[in-house]
């Protein structure tokens, strides 16, 4: 699934993905990099509002576990369990969210458990930068369910 | 700052939650409560996408402390520093976010730190309800800066 795939997916799926604006900009075994304008996803002082901020961080995590099961041919349907943010600096701009797994070994484990149990969970980090820097983090738990297709 | 006021406001400010649909149905000093209806919010489950159900329960939670304190007559400038998101059960149709403070206290102390000090953190709850079941928890970090005006 490339950037143009997902991209549509998203747009088709989700629509605030949509109404925020976001651009895949990346799609890699390791990592999922999506974008987003200021303008559609600002607040009262002018900077990206914080539930934007998490939702496009969340929609990055979920496009990396999605676009790594798919590619490694595994029927599943994805739920987020929880997640944790920090907004570490104000967003004044276009921003991206960078999704990642910490640990590769994690993903060795997240599929092995998902193929002999059906279900699996794993954490997956989304790192947001704006202008060079971190402006914020945040780590989401999902569960994975074999038998099914998101 | 009643319910049309508050409304006016995050429409005015805050774009996503006109995208999201977001309609303000309580607003009083012990607790603030939002809906959004499912279609502007949805995923490719036919749920509510996580990122729309975070950014519902963010907006309660701010807007509580910005009447709040709005009604206090403190003019102060809010930013969120952290959150956590639980999602209970899955959304399949519209939904509210119910923001409060656990305990009056913690109101107590953080007006005094704000007035004193100029600066004061407090933690808000969050619940997401729907079809009468709790379907999701948020505790958010926000910090207040006084001398400044959201």
């Amino acid at each position: 699934m490339n950037e143009q795939a997902l991209q549509q997916y998203l747009y088709d799926h989700i629509p605030l993905s949509k109404a925020m604006q976001v651009e895949v900009k990346r799609v890699h075994a390791d990592e999922v990099t999506v974008a987003a304008p200021l303008a559609p996803n600002i607040n009262h002082r002018e900077t990206v509002f914080g539930g934007s901020a998490s939702a496009v961080a969340i929609l990055a995590a979920w496009s990396l576990l999605h676009t790594r099961l798919r590619s490694a041919g595994i029927e599943s349907r994805l739920v987020i369990q929880s997640n944790t943010m920090h907004y570490d600096l104000p967003i004044a701009g276009d921003f991206t969210a960078r999704a990642f797994i910490e640990q590769e070994d994690d993903w060795r484990h997240f599929i092995r458990m998902l193929t002999r149990k059906g279900k699996a969970r794993i954490s997956v980090s989304s790192v947001l930068e704006y202008n060079g820097a971190q402006a914020g983090r945040l780590t989401g738990e999902f569960v994975a369910l074999a038998g099914a297709t998101d």
